[in-house]
């Protein structure tokens, strides 16, 4: 399945099919069939793998850093994680494709759906582990849509350097909003 | 090539051949092959204007809006305007190509880069009109990078409703962080 992940990153949506992942898989077409017996059920498997990574990629928090403008940057750096990794790129990839597929859409809307329910519940965490700040809320939405659009900017190119100034951009008006001090 | 931009954002990257343009166009495949020697040209004449009509989609800032809260929400409004239009959803599909494509890839970067340096100028013009803020530009990237992320996010199922909520979340940030007034 992460090969499947990798080609559609790297070689788009025509990699996606269960003939290709045969042949990466060494088994016969025949055999892969059994597993995906259509490419939506293929879609599907991989689709879901694609979300639990990116929400493993943001999931741990780690239990060491204290409170303050250092949490807050971990949790901004986390949630940008989920979408500059090789499973958004793979995702990208099937979002394209659904545009022009309504039955790709339908299967893919519920699983986007809670998805994002999981990242913003993580984000929310992550920023405001003890509750405190009633605005996390909206503030975590705000930084999953920045990180989404830091993501797509780094699909063509590396965008990192770029990105680490808008990161800490995003992460001074953030502590500023919450009235965190600086440690 | 407004009938491309409709067709590549409704139906994906295969609609953007020279024979799909010639059928599109009521041409003959010769006389498309006259203007559009090859699919690389045709592209390039695609994407620049795609990138002329989401710039257009942010150059007019109104006069009209005086200073203070208004002025920075319309510069927000405008800023998410690019990138929730048909243009980028077209766009969207050049750039999950280009991911297998490096040749493509070589032809977008320049475009995008001259792109979104206007788009930039645009935003920290229509922020901060009198050069009064230090922070517009730093600002100006965070609300683009955050405009793209809600583009994005509106390309399978029509997100307006919730993305109403994430900008004013936004706007609020960038007015206490400017120290505007509320008017």
């Amino acid at each position: 399945m992460s090969s499947t992940i990798e080609a559609l990153a790297h070689d788009g949506w025509a990699a996606a099919t269960v003939a290709a992942v045969a042949e990466r898989a060494g088994v016969s077409r025949g055999a892969a069939q059994h597993h995906f017996p259509t490419r939506e059920t293929l879609i599907s498997a991989v689709l879901e793998q694609i979300f639990d990574e990116m929400t493993a990629n943001a999931s741990t928090t780690p239990a060491d850093i204290s409170d303050g403008v250092e949490r807050v940057a971990a949790a901004v750096d986390r949630a940008v994680a989920i979408y500059t990794g090789t499973e958004f790129k793979a995702a990208l990839q099937v979002w394209a494709a659904a545009a022009s597929d309504p039955g790709l859409r339908e299967l893919i809307l519920p699983m986007e759906d809670k998805f994002a329910r999981a990242a913003h519940q993580m984000t929310v965490a992550a920023i405001d582990p003890e509750g405190r700040y009633p605005q996390a809320h909206s503030i975590a939405q705000v930084t999953l849509d920045l990180a989404r659009g830091l993501g797509l900017a780094d699909t063509l190119s590396d965008d990192s350097k770029r990105r680490a100034q808008v990161v800490a951009t995003w992460t001074e008006l953030i502590t500023a909003a919450l009235n965190i001090d600086r440690a």
